[in-house]
């Protein structure tokens, strides 16, 4: 088969690559039904991330079982399924307590821009659709794999509840998704953080109530000005640079919540304002493992579809247009298919 | 009056001071019953945070009601009264959120080793006793005013349940009423770090069922090994150094709490190591006015016993003493009391 393969800054090649093979007995392969391009994927492109060797990428997934390992028990052959970036026992006490992307047998998922993936862990990571979705629904299942999982999960990080004014720092898919995710939960208000006019639009359909187009002190003093002088109740970081960070923290009001989800690159965070500042914070991968079957019950019920963040679709062998087109900001989000697939010849398998 | 005046690192005085006067109709003039040295009083006594004039000292406090402003409405003159280190309105959206220590009209009381001090917006500052507390009780009665309402709020920041396992990072004063917190609140297992024979001793008075005497990866290392390799629940940072909050987010199990209330000296946080923690962070200077009715109630029926911490009792003119020995750590913590008060006089005035 062909699959993507990094080489070096802006160097994506899609070419021969082996199959994916049963190696554990917990393993299960699955035959890609879409995958993407992801926010993160960018640092080793843009070589902010230096790799040393070929590299092959891909971490969000979706798609139909072929095939599963002898000790797998809850995943079967012509399901359609999702998992998250990292696989995960979900038996583990961190998984118990709800930190499947902290497993302590974790693995991350890193070649799924491909028409076939191994995923490890079967069991734990990956939850089965009630039935083979409608092609148009797959997008929006796809974001469950990682974007729409960190979207929620910065949202749950920042305690969002109903009736509550939420700030969301950065315009990407995953602050988009946030924005949905805020709106979802209830918040009254949601000002989105944003200076392009279509990630403006986005934002307002996802449900933001403000705009707010300044950065750093000027956003402090907007959000400020918003809220009357008390700041917002949850803010969402989706970036995970140092100014982010801090335009989060100085937007929440004291007692008020941070979530934060952004990788953080090269951030040291001044402990004397955080700590002045008496804001919650918690985040980092987000364990989408334990929101799947909740946000997959959203999705089939068409209370969200958050597949709206997907503004470029490709076949999967023009995956370098995908990472160009994010690259330049040209796309939101880029959504890959495998040709020859499709779950149609599945249906029959399955059946 | 004579006060505490502070001008230089160890020089501590006890020298003429103006008595002070009602300035604001909401200020009230209290009689202080007994005062303390507080470990942050340590840092500009040190050196470490500098000072660029005299500084009169102390803000931990309670005593008796001398006089009120025309506006004060809740607190009356002969009452008992005890108050937070930030005087607060207990009014604005801060307040009326906990957060009293970020009020929007806050105040730092620092006058308080003296034999009479103003408090500003008495009505939202001072909580009065049901009545005047028998002469044994003030030591427990003046912890309220910082140190065990900072403890407090370390065990409430860091979400201690019962039945957790909780880790204190710090072995003084706060340290050790964070332990006394923890019990109170119903932790299962508490692990004091401490390497001092005497405070360990009280660490296990107080509810410590485990004794790390191990500091930076050498702790982490210890609490994984007696956690079976979770980590703790909640882990509750009193000290303020940048290796005393990584060694409490290294011991907390991923999703576990870090309540953190050591003020923060030339701490940087490395974010992407706190992001794949997996902890959550809160803390700031304690709203410890929040706490008072709670804990006063708990003093009161002599439930808790917090004046414990006190291993050192001075006459207020003898204060410089208690600095010194604070500074050496012959004692965790120095009491101080004024000549010529006590609420014998008041009691008389008061029926």
């Amino acid at each position: 088969m062909k699959g993507t393969v990094l080489y070096g800054p802006g160097d994506v090649r899609f070419e021969e690559r082996p199959e994916p093979k049963i190696i554990n007995p917990t393993d299960a392969i699955i035959r890609i039904s879409a995958a993407c391009v992801c926010g993160s994927d960018l640092w080793p492109y843009r070589g902010i991330h230096p790799i040393t060797e070929p590299t092959p990428m891909g971490h969000e997934y979706c798609g139909i079982v072929e095939e599963v390992g002898s000790a797998v028990r809850t995943v079967k052959p012509g399901q359609f399924v999702i998992g998250s970036f990292f696989a995960s026992d979900n038996t583990c006490p961190h998984c118990r307590y709800g930190y499947q992307t902290s497993c302590q047998h974790r693995e991350l998922v890193t070649t799924a821009q491909a028409p076939m993936l191994r995923v490890p862990l079967a069991d734990g990571t990956l939850v089965a659709t009630p039935e083979l979705p409608p092609g148009d629904m797959i997008p929006s299942l796809l974001t469950l794999s990682d974007v729409m999982g960190t979207g929620w999960f910065a949202a749950v990080a920042a305690n969002v509840k109903p009736g509550n004014t939420v700030a969301v720092v950065g315009d990407g898919a995953v602050g988009l998704l946030s924005v949905l995710s805020a709106k979802q939960i209830g918040a009254a208000r949601i000002i989105a953080m944003s200076r392009h006019a279509t990630r403006q639009k986005l934002a307002r359909e996802f449900g933001a109530t403000d705009i707010v187009v300044e950065r750093g002190n000027d956003a402090i003093t907007r959000i400020n000005e918003l809220t009357k002088g008390i700041g917002a109740d949850a803010v969402l970081e989706c970036v995970g640079t140092r100014e982010s960070m801090m335009q989060a923290i100085g937007c929440t009001r004291p007692g008020g919540y941070v979530g934060y989800v952004g990788v953080p690159h090269g951030v040291e965070l001044d402990g004397e304002k955080l700590f002045f500042s008496h804001v919650h914070l918690h985040g980092g991968p987000a364990p989408v493992r334990r929101f799947l079957p909740e946000l997959i019950d959203l999705v089939w019920k068409g209370k969200i579809n958050p597949g709206k963040v997907f503004d470029l679709r490709l076949p999967l062998d023009q995956v370098a247009e995908g990472y160009r087109a994010m690259d330049e900001r040209r796309a939101i989000k880029a959504l890959l298919k495998p040709q020859n697939q499709g779950h149609g010849r599945q249906k029959i398998n399955a059946t």
